[in-house]
């Protein structure tokens, strides 16, 4: 109790200063910059969000975009191969980088001070990356093992694969971030030189610096190192492919001998947090929670886990934070003898009592004040602050909707609960798996 | 009898004909020709294939192979909107388009003296279109009245949409030739003028002209009319996302109170016809027609409905004439009383007795002998012929193919046939789809 009054009273603090501390402004080339100050200790996070993912990819190239994220680490006009994360090392700090469908970000943590070496690498690799085929040979074999090892040898990932490609009719979503193997195989040189020229560019980026920083001293190194690169002029408009109605269920029985334990998931369509437009998504939040949060108290856990121990595992979650539309999936394991037929007859009808009764007012309460405490501590975590911060606007949100969220979830009602949910319990919309190491186990 | 000795006495004279009457040149800007003799009548078939279909199409403009194809009888430099086809029909001709996949073609029916005034007009509209924002206004309702008439206002046609967005986990086929609506709404004049100068051009484009005409004749008259039109040099390569490996079967239960007869359609991706590779095509002729082809022979006609009256109709289909994947298609429609997974059990079974019996040789020979004649019987009609090369050409085979197809037919053997079906019964390279009015009929 003690723990927990404290972290409030620091939370508190960073909250208050939040709002204030977030300071945002665009560079002449159209780059946009978001500088979150937090001067408890003198370290800075760096990151540069591009607004491509994997589905923004051109068709046929699957995997590009990751595979991209690993080239950005290859020799520059100035750079050799490794030495930009051999650099942050060597000035103790850490790096990364990551793949979404909607982004590729690349961060550093370091000592405040060194933050200029940071822009000064990381503006170099924006524009005078410097590849050979050599570099696409080795790192298509670096990302087809990672396929190798995190797909391809992995049922769930298999089966998840299958499922999203049959549940997006006509959006990129439904195929996989790190892209169909055969295609990976087919990108080369040219691809990836392509792709770079397109999509990395200043008006195609998002800078965020985080820490122990003032926001003008920021503004002046970004004009001196990213200021300076020109605006692609033949940037493609972002647009996608959005999704026509669906009008039936789509069910598919995964089979592979390596599944361990039979499963259910069922992935509806979901709407995302939208500019100015995020209360659905702060219902379905809610709805995750009351469904298949903690199994002690959601209503698939007491149902399946515990009343009738129908199942061993139950799991509600939504994910809507995406540019395009999201989902929202519920999972069942059942408990040994309950067949999967059994399990989700039993699924749909924790859904069917969910529509149909009201729903407690502590129950909701008790995740209204859940949510205030996270969105508090998250407050906390300027990492994860910058990181929040990046990843909304390369998803198409304002920092108003980022900072307009906590309050969003706070006034969230019964009423838009059951709504937002009669709006994604639509089977027609969805995709049911089975994943099983056999057929006898499919029934 | 008389009758049939008499239509093979003519088909053996145009076959013995047509192999060398068939003449095929290109033109400096890369034009494609083909032109076939037949001096039987005065007529003449004057055909532009486009190579670009709803497969080709760039993501989120669906539709737009299909709407071009309207916009084409739009006004030119020199043609009014309209005026084509009324020239057409004031020469006492007939004309048409048609989309598909993987092709867009224009093509008219004439006397052959006005072989001249067809190219004169064709290839002015290949580009001197003259859009307007009001032509794209107008024609979109046109399309979108289409696709109600022909889909929204339709079951099937809904249905099929969702087996086929669910059957292609990457490839544009899963795509409807005619757009998604909502993809189709947004169609503009600039995606309409974007895709026209990209992609009709000479070197995108194949001639077929066919009648009573003389090669040489036509190469001058292309020269003058095709040939003077540059190639356009940004001409794209026609690549197309390929399938990853399917992993596993999907099942979809279409409900949609307007239909009649409950019904299932499995759909399995299928080998389609290659250069130089069109066995696996001839062998999957045969087993379509083996399975489904006479319901008083078939397996399935036979086994479902007269032998155990499960059911009122059966069918098999196989697609092979596509530049990517094909698909072999089951259908059954249950007898009354019967339910859609009773029906299913006894359609696999056919499936199943047919992969572990041997295969009647005769009912092979019969089937060989009906594809010579209906072969021969092509042979005969120019128009049909025309259409052959023009689809084979803008589909990547060769005119040898085309050629080489009636011979590799008669060539099938009872193994093509197996090994050929044990590829492609492959339930995860699969939709099963049912289609019912209400739910309690799916069961």
């Amino acid at each position: 109790m003690k723990h927990l009054l404290t972290a409030m009273a620091i939370i508190t603090a960073a909250t208050a200063a939040q709002a204030q501390e977030v300071t945002t402004f665009d560079l002449d080339n159209g780059m946009e910059v978001v500088v979150i100050e937090d001067h408890r200790a003198p370290v800075a996070v760096h990151m540069v969000w591009y607004k491509i993912g994997s589905a923004d990819e051109p068709e046929g190239t699957s995997g590009i975009a990751h595979f991209f994220e690993h080239l950005m680490f290859k020799q520059t006009d100035v750079l050799a191969s490794g030495e930009f994360s051999a650099t942050v090392a060597a000035n103790g700090g850490s790096d990364n980088a990551f793949t979404s469908y909607d982004y590729t970000a690349y961060f550093q943590r370091i000592a405040a001070d060194r933050l200029e070496l940071m822009m000064q690498m990381e503006s170099n690799r924006m524009t005078n990356l410097a590849l050979t085929a050599d570099n696409i040979e080795t790192e298509r074999n670096v990302i087809l093992e990672e396929r190798n090892q995190r797909t391809e040898n992995n049922p769930s990932a298999l089966a998840r694969e299958q499922f999203n490609a049959a549940l997006f009719q006509n959006h990129r979503y439904g195929v996989p971030i790190i892209g169909w193997k055969h295609e990976m195989e087919q990108l080369d040189l040219e691809d990836a030189n392509a792709f770079y020229g397109r999509y990395y560019a200043p008006n195609n980026a998002i800078l965020v610096v985080a820490g122990d920083v003032d926001p003008d001293d920021v503004r002046t190194l970004a004009e001196t190192y990213y200021g300076v690169i020109p605006a692609e002029p033949d940037l493609p408009e972002r647009l996608r492919p959005q999704e026509p109605p669906q009008r039936a269920e789509r069910r598919i029985t995964y089979t592979d001998p390596r599944v361990s334990q039979p499963y259910i998931s069922r992935t509806y369509l979901a709407p995302e947090r939208d500019p100015g437009a995020q209360e659905e998504a702060a219902a379905l939040t809610y709805l995750a929670e009351l469904l298949g949060g903690s199994s002690f108290t959601s209503d698939l856990g007491t149902a399946l886990q515990f009343d009738t121990q129908t199942a061993l595992y139950t799991n509600a979650s939504y994910s809507g934070n995406s540019l395009d539309t999201g989902i929202f999936r519920v999972a069942v394991v059942p408990a040994t003898g309950v067949t999967l037929s059994e399990a989700e007859a039993a699924m749909d009808q924790v859904i069917a009592d969910f529509m149909e009764n009201d729903i407690d007012p502590a129950r909701i309460d008790s995740i209204r004040t859940q949510l205030h405490a996270s969105e508090i501590y998250a407050m906390d975590n300027t990492q994860g602050l910058a990181r929040r911060y990046g990843a909304a606007l390369s998803q198409s949100l304002a920092v108003a909707d980022v900072q307009a969220w906590p309050d969003i979830l706070q006034s969230v009602t019964e009423a838009d609960i059951k709504a937002a949910a009669a709006k994604v319990f639509n089977r027609d919309q969805a995709v049911t798996g089975w994943v099983v190491a056999s057929q006898e186990d499919a029934r």
